[in-house]
């Protein structure tokens, strides 16, 4: 139609034809203010085990909370923390998670290594982990960009939410995925990777203070998608994510705004630190934006810990 | 459900139920780049018919074209331009226009005065006009905020479009509607005046270079509208607006540049000079938005004639 328009289009009318009537979920947690930490990580490189020694590391470190605040409630990884990031890197690093909606699963029996460590670090702090997201190799050998959260505990299934990329853009990878906004005047740049399978529900997770609503990265470019989530009683959003030195000044903290003051939510994308010398580079920025659209808290592009009040007050 | 959410979302799960099942209108004609002209209108009073020479002689300064650019193909008001704001005011300057929907209408033969001369003046320059909004009071003695439309030609009744404020708020007032957002925490301090009515149709118009979709003011704050004007073809939406000054720095760059990105159409809003003599103190910045987000031409705050070529490259 116009400037990609149709193709952008498309799997928003995919999404409607999903949700044509809303129904509201089980009623949401009472909103109480907590504190969230979010982990800008950096130092991710090839060695996979190094990576999850400094992510826990991070973990550690915002456990025990900010110079001047208490303890955070929930504390956030950003997108690939496990992995570099890039098409090229995933296959490699992805992991067999074998969570299964609606079965039985031990994260602590789980054959990836990365769930493990989130797990058991979860529970050893005792506090609320979204493990950002890694990429996965489910049975069928498919491809997925995956957010894994941990209640206090660690280790309950029921707990741990299996969050696939909810792009609505099959056979596209995430990092294509994100750049069809900006090639959508030249489709035939669009390499036909099919590297990452797309998601196809809108997850959330309960805590004892707040719904959080979870999207990965490009995802937020789908205002239907946190709509969705407010409309399910969702408190905040919160997407792993990582921009580049492109999409990050044009849109990262216009996409968060405009969620946040479209749904009345609070919103937050959680980046990692910004490696020049690796192949993708990250826009950082890691923030935090309230229901009026006001960014509460930002972190530049290194490696940072970003500590924010999420309280009622506007 | 949290801070207003539940009363904000109301209106919009009423579009929704509106348009289940979007279907597409007649095709849009093809886009051709095109010259817009946005007058920021001061000098606004109480005396009606200095206004609306002031409007015309306004008019036809910017069909006159900019200094360096070609003559404009479309041109826009601002909103309530031929009164002062305020719901103190819209009484006693509404004018009745007597066009009803689907039936025949000569302009020419309008009771209102802004409507007479705003249809002469676009035939006089033979440009396309958007002629901001007015109050206006139908037969069943309501009150609206109207845009009307007007083809090179003028008179034709099937080049003018009736837009009623599509708020979504009915008997909500068109600026008591915009502070609803502000004042969600404390619904109690929303007066419940019925000043104004609502409208309840997405309007858009064809011109021989775009489909234009319209909105008025508050209506910005509704991404479903602006998403369902492009999905219907539009390759612009035009909003007439005043925000003030404290909605005007939290929002009203942030949302124009939120529905041109998600939707990857063009968007501006046209709002009335400031005047801080006045009941009402407009923010200004009239300005036009490029499907990037990317703000591509802004007023200040004074009376202003904005220039604005709109064209395909990104």
């Amino acid at each position: 139609m116009f400037l990609g328009l149709d193709r952008h289009l498309r799997p928003i009318a995919r999404l409607f034809a999903r949700f044509p009537t809303l129904t509201m979920a089980a009623a949401p947690p009472p909103f109480k203010p907590f504190t969230l930490a979010l982990i800008q990580l950096g130092h991710v490189g090839d060695d996979k085990t190094a990576n999850l020694k400094h992510a826990r590391e991070m973990i550690l470190k915002a456990a025990a909370g900010a110079e001047s605040g208490s303890r955070p409630n929930l504390i956030v990884l950003p997108e690939v923390f496990n992995s570099p990031y890039g098409v090229s890197h995933f296959p490699k690093h992805a992991e067999t998670i074998g969570f299964t909606p609606g079965q039985s699963f031990d994260a602590s029996k789980s054959d990836s290594e990365s769930v493990k460590m989130l797990s058991s670090t979860a529970k050893e702090i005792g506090t609320w982990l979204l493990g950002g997201s890694i990429p996965e190799r489910t049975a069928d050998g498919k491809l997925y960009n995956s957010c894994t959260v941990y209640s206090p505990k660690g280790t309950s299934y029921d707990r741990i939410l299996h969050s696939q990329l909810t792009s609505f853009q099959e056979n596209l990878s995430l990092c294509i995925a994100k750049s069809t906004c900006l090639t959508s005047i030249s489709p035939d740049r669009l390499p036909s990777s099919e590297v990452l399978t797309g998601g196809s529900t809108m997850n959330f997770f309960d805590t004892e203070f707040a719904r959080i609503g979870l999207g990965i990265c490009y995802d937020v470019r789908f205002p239907e998608l946190a709509a969705v989530a407010a409309r399910q009683g969702c408190h905040m959003c919160i997407y792993p994510g990582a921009f580049n030195l492109t999409t990050g000044p044009l849109h990262w903290e216009l996409l968060q705004r405009a969620r946040a003051v479209d749904n009345q939510i609070f919103f937050s994308m959680c980046s990692p630190a910004r490696n020049m010398t690796a192949d993708y580079h990250a826009w950082g920025h890691t923030m935090v934006v309230d229901p009026m659209a006001r960014v509460i808290a930002e972190t530049q592009h290194d490696e940072d810990i970003l500590f924010a009040h999420i309280g009622k007050s506007l």
